[in-house]
Order: structure tokens, then C-alpha cells, then sequence
């Protein structure tokens, strides 16, 4: 089965976002062993939409075409769809009548061109939207149908869960069974260790992929055949052990999620003292539900005035080591546990760039403190000159990382093949 | 003129990676006055590579293709590109010559795979790479100009910049200028913003288009021909002044990049004190550089106790009001701004859901608090059962925009149409 993507927007085409969607979806396929065949990204002209709609419908199975179903008048998907299907737009009362009842609950007042959002193609079939006033539809044309969705990130991740996989897989003639494994690792790079990972025998229809996303790389195990599928299991079990120390959870979950899966089930609490990730590390926490069960608190000590201030650094310290030093992130990490009185304390202190680096500190030179009831532990990493955001994200996930092990039982402190440390 | 891009890779069709060549190539168009026409994505099978560069070329008048030209097996481009033009691949001993050099001057040897990389179509014209082993190249098929460059991004921008650019001014045959000038706004909804500058009389070439980037709302005025720009700055104007309360800044920069400027320019210094968006409010503005200039300290109160010890909020006002309330903001915004004797103290607290709500205060009730160093301003708002990370999203930005209508000497709260205040 062919499927396809077509992103319009005139913000997607020239450059304006970053289309997440679009790598999104791809991943999504996979996950769900389908594969994307081709994306095609074309702006808000009318004859562009009709020309494309057309075009790729002679080739394609399953066309997912994101965007433009806003109330507004650059939102042309549904008269592109019309006319390119040579048929009017016609109001469609059940979503007209859904979205009243929406604004309604919200208390808001429903605007003339959102009726214009519920104007679909004669002849297609409405899905709803649960959580956006922009409803999708789909409509056959030539060899495909043609799944409109809207643009807005998470209700297109939701159409697309709710409706265009079920009904793919339900399009499917002959089913071709994938399964998929996926194991999590950090501080490995991803030649280094798919070059260790090739001592590992594959079974026939079983492969090896690598999604990096930056802190964590993803390993995916793909099995394609049922013969392939009886024999995941045992193979994931080989990988992980070849994968050794980097690996920290299975099934697709960020570093953050797994240490925040962990504190829940542990029922510790934490605390943390931010310089450099300026609220980041909390932050990446907070977005789980739940997190008030261990979190009790973090404080973004950005000055050094902050630092003695709230932590209770002292003055000779941050003169004699500085303020980004091992010493310092080890009061940061002890001060802020002591304080809001939790099992552990986490500290980062660092130069994010792309200024304030030095010689003897140049700009990557992060410290990283954790404290427990009873020890400090510390390291002093070199991360190198990357992006301010890379440096941050980076520094959360060693911290993380340091935690997770801490509760486990293991050492804080491992050696990252991909990360240099200086102490 | 029709220019398009088709990126190929694998990599890049299925979202291991982002494709950022895209984003920049589309952007530095439009910045020369071009626009991007369609871009198109495929995969590294021959077939798909002959069938969208046969197809595309029919229509388009200059095809840029990305990728594909490096030296190993799944490096199609340059043979797809022959069979599609129907002619052989054929060295290229200027390319050969300049690459042993390169080789000789790195002091590596060449490997027999880069030999490949001077295997060109017959009859394409060789375009120098300067900083890499792959050199570009162009060839006529159908209509078009196709013109083949390496996927490295440093490599594709020097090629874009020094080959690209002049070769497509020297094909333009009748200029299209285009120019566009972005306005941000905050607030207020796109079909209720829209409905309101339906009333601005457009001249003709000139475009209106929005871009919902939550929790900013973008407004692109778009001009197409000569007269056009002219009147462009004239629109801009009038647009601006239709918008109102709700524009916040040029250029298409996020709320938090404007704070962030207005901060660093207005030399004030700021501390907050944070709830459920914990730690979120201090990161977006730490993701800039020179944020330390202004940002004190964040206070990360996610539990009453934290709320006690750190920021001196009193158990009455705890017990009371709850933690959830504008009492309690005013007291974080104060103690925050106490403690870290800044000038502005920021706080937010409130029940992001998706547990937690009560039948008197819902999931999405937030209080925000802005002190000042004579005044403590609150409001409540209830932003819906909406995500969590939108209720974070938005009470940040409510905070952000507190802080820059009280810097510009405006009254710190404002209507927002599309939010609920409740106090």
C-alpha cells in the first residue's frame, strides 16, 4: 500500500515552521509497520492544491493531507478537495451542530467564518475532531482517499491515532504482520554502537534501526515475518545485553519519562538547583502528571547572589572554584536537599554559551551535582561548543541519568562513550 | 518562475531527521525575493528518484534536488538523474582532479568509492563544491533546470549562495518581487482577528495570512508585485493599528524572544516563582542568551511547603484561600521579589490538569501575579480542560505579556478575547 503525505501552508512550504507533523507521521507509520512513500509540501494557492490532490491520487493508496482546514480564508484544503473531486461544498450539519455545542460549553460565541469549518466536499465522510473546531474528512479520488487533517499538532496526532491507522489497516489486502521492539539508550553514539550492535545475528526478516533523538537514540527492533516475530523476543534480549550500560528503558520513552515512571514507583522525593538549564530539568518533570508526588521543588539559581542567597553557597567557594565548578554544584545539590529536606538533591551549573566561556572553562564545561541522605556525588563534563539548546537538554539528561542509576542501586557517575568527562 | 526542491534520503522521508535544508533553502528564496513553488520527498529507491524527477520537470522551470550525492551504495542521485535524462554516467576529470588534490592537500588518501563522486550525467555542468567531496551539477530534462547539490548543510548553503541564486537570477525573465512583513499578536483568536481586519481595504497583490504558533498568533502580510511593495509598509501600518492590544511585536519572533529583548534592553531585573508551570516560565527565557542579565532566580514552589519555606507565603493564605488563588499568587510574585530584590516578581500557580481539578476550581484554573516594586497585580484565569502543556504553554505567555505591558507603562492586565478571566 502506497501512502502518502501532503503538507500545504503557506509557513510549512516557505520555511516558516519546522514541520514536526511531517516527521512525526513518518515515525508514526513505522512504529505501525506501514511506510511512508513520499511527502509533497505545497503552499495555499488553489491551483497548487487542485494540481497536487490530482497529481499524486493516480499513484498513491492513502493520501494524508495536513492543514489548511482553519476558519480563515488562506484555509483552502476543503475547496481545493471540492473542486478537484468536481463536486460542491455542502454544509455538514452533524459537525456544524458539534461545533456549537463546543463553543457553547466554552462560553464563547461561535464566529460567522467558523461555519465555514463544517462546509465539507459533497460526498465526504466527516471525522470529528474531539478536541478542535477544524473536523476532518476523507474523500475518494482517482486511485486514493484523499484523509484531510488539520494542522494543529495534537489534533493531528489524534486523527490520526483515532481514525487514519484503523483505517489503513482495514484497507490493507494482504496483511503483512510487523512487530516492533524498541530499546532506549543514552551516551552512546549511533555509529558506535550500531558498529558493536553488528556482532548480534539477525534472523531472517528481522532488522536493526537507530532513531537519534537528541539526549536519548533510539534502538528499533523490526520483525517482518511471523517466523521473525516468534523470535523478537529472544533477539531484543541479545540486543539489550550487547547495548550493556546506555540502556535505560524500553518501548519509545524519553529519559525524562522514565526517571519521572521511576520516582513515581520509588516514592522518593527530589529536589533541584538550576543554573544553566534555567528551569529546564524541572520543567521536563513537570510536564508529567504526578510529578507533585516527588517533586518538591527547584530553584533556578541563575546568579550568584541566587546561589548563596538560596542554596546557601558559600562566598569562599564560588571565589576560589567559581561559580560552574564541582565544589559549587555539589553546595547546590547538598543546599537545596537539605532545605526542602527530600531524599535527593540534583545540581547544574554550566556555560551554555554561546557566550561566557573561557580558556580554562570554554563554553560546554558543565558541572553536575547529585546529593543523597548521605554522599555528593560530582562530575565535570566537557560538552564542546554546541547550540545553547543541545548544552541544557544535555546536562538534564546526565542529571537524569545520575538519578536513575542513584535509585537503582548502581554508581551515579558512568563513563558516556559520546560525552567527555574532565573530572 | 517555478522553482521547487525535492529532498531525497531515507533519513529524512521517514523523520529520523528533520529536514532542515528545506526550512533554510525555503526562507533564504523568499529573503532573495523567490518563492518556494512545492518541495517533494522521497525516498533512496531508483524508481521513486527517475519518476519525481521525470514528473516534476514538466512543470517546475528549476528543480533543486538535495542529497543523495556521497559515495556509498545508497547515493542514487547522479544515476537516477541519468536515466531519467537517458544518457550515461561519464567521469568528470575536472571534478577528479580538484577531488586528488583535496585528498593530496588533507594529506588522506582517496577511497575507490570517491571515485564514484566524479561520475556525472553526460552533458551536465559540473558545479565546484568548495568544502566537500561532492560536487553539484545541473541538467535540462523537459521544461526544467535540475540542479543537483550535496545534503551536508554547510555544503548546500555555499552552493545555494555562490551557484543557485545567480543562476536563477540570470533565468528570471519577468521579475516577481515578493516581500512580507509579519506582525505577532497574543490573545486574541485567528478567526475572531481575522474577522476584525477583514475591515482593512487590501491592496491589490497584497495578502493577509495567519499562523496560529501557540500560545502567539502570527499575522503575514504578503506582497507580490512592484506596487505592491511599495504600499507594503502603508498596510503594515493600518493592519498594526487594526490589530491593537493584542500586538506585541515584528518580525516573528515568540512572546518569550520579545520579553526576553525588551528585558535586556529595559535593564530591569526580574525572579519568579513557580507552580505548575515549574520551571517552564524561567527555561523559554534562559533559552536565550544574555537571559542571566534580568533573571535572578526562579523559584520552583511546586509543594505548600516549598511555598512556605522558600518564598514566605503564610499558612493562613495556604489554609484559606488555597494554593490555587490569587492570594497565594500575590504572596509568590512579593516573596520572590523580596528575597531576590529585583524589580519585577513573577508568579503562576494553577491546576494544569489532567487530575487535580475541583467542582470550584477546574482543571485549568491559573493565578497569575505580577509585583512590582510598589504594586501586586493578579488575575485568575480559567483556561479550560485543555492539555497540560497548553495550560503551561499559556500561563507563561499571560505572565510574559503582565510583565511587558507593565515595562511599556501599560496596565498589566488586559482582555484577552480568547481567555476567560474569572478576577
Amino acid at each position: 500500500m502506497k501512502i502518502e503525505l501532503i503538507c500545504t501552508g503557506e509557513e510549512v512550504l516557505s520555511g516558516q515552521i519546522v514541520d514536526t507533523n511531517a516527521s512525526w507521521f513518518a515515525n508514526c507509520l513505522l512504529d505501525n509497520g506501514f511506510e511512508l512513500s513520499r511527502k509533497t509540501t505545497v503552499g495555499d494557492r488553489m491551483e497548487d492544491l487542485i494540481s497536487v490532490f490530482q497529481e499524486r491520487s493516480k499513484t498513491a493508496d492513502v493520501i494524508v493531507v495536513n492543514g489548511g482546514l482553519g476558519p480563515t480564508e488562506d484555509d483552502l484544503s476543503a475547496q481545493a478537495a471540492a473542486q478537484a473531486c468536481g463536486v460542491p461544498l455542502v454544509v455538514n450539519e452533524p459537525w456544524l451542530e458539534l461545533m456549537s455545542q463546543w463553543f457553547a460549553r466554552s462560553g464563547r460565541v461561535m464566529a460567522a467564518n467558523n461555519k465555514k469549518q463544517a462546509m465539507l466536499p459533497e460526498g465526504a465522510v466527516m471525522i470529528e475532531n474531539p478536541v478542535g473546531t477544524a473536523c476532518g474528512f476523507r474523500i475518494k479520488l482517482n486511485n486514493a482517499w484523499l484523509l484531510f487533517t488539520p494542522g494543529v499538532p495534537h489534533e493531528f496526532k489524534r486523527m490520526i491515532h483515532d481514525h487514519l491507522l484503523p483505517f489503513v489497516r482495514s484497507q490493507r489486502s494482504s496483511r503483512t504482520p510487523v512487530k516492533l521492539a524498541k530499546l532506549m539508550t543514552f551516551g552512546e553514539g549511533e555509529s558506535q554502537l550500531a558498529s558493536r550492535l553488528d556482532s548480534v545475528t539477525l534472523s531472517d526478516g528481522i532488522d536493526i534501526g537507530y532513531r537519534a533523538s537528541s539526549p536519548q537514540l533510539e534502538v528499533k527492533i523490526f520483525a517482518r515475518t511471523d517466523a521473525a516475530i516468534a523470535k523478537l523476543d529472544e533477539t531484543t534480549k541479545k540486543v539489550k545485553q550487547q547495548i550493556g550500560e546506555s540502556f535505560f528503558g524500553e518501548g519509545g520513552h524519553t529519559l525524562a519519562e522514565c526517571i519521572h515512571k521511576q520516582l513515581i514507583k520509588s516514592g522518593v522525593t527530589i529536589a533541584a538547583a538550576e543554573s544553566c538549564t534555567g528551569g529546564l530539568l524541572a520543567s521536563q518533570l513537570v510536564a508529567f502528571p504526578g510529578s507533585s508526588r516527588y517533586l518538591q521543588s527547584s530553584i533556578v539559581s541563575y546568579s550568584n547572589q541566587a546561589k548563596k542567597t538560596l542554596l546557601g553557597v558559600s562566598s569562599d567557594t564560588l571565589e576560589l572554584h567559581g561559580a560552574v565548578s564541582k565544589q559549587t554544584a555539589a553546595e547546590m545539590a547538598l543546599g537545596v536537599r537539605q532545605i526542602m529536606d527530600t531524599d535527593y538533591g540534583l545540581s547544574v551549573t554550566g556555560i551554555a554559551g554561546p557566550e561566557g566561556g573561557s580558556d580554562d572553562k570554554p563554553v560546554g564545561t558543565v558541572c553536575i551535582g547529585l546529593s543523597t541522605r548521605n554522599q555528593v556525588f560530582t562530575q565535570r563534563l566537557q560538552f564542546g561548543n554546541r547550540s545553547r539548546t543541545w548544552i541544557r537538554n544535555m546536562s538534564c539528561a546526565v542529571a537524569y541519568d545520575m538519578l536513575r542509576r542513584a535509585i537503582a542501586g548502581q554508581f551515579p557517575i558512568a563513563d558516556y562513550p559520546m560525552l567527555k568527562r574532565i573530572s
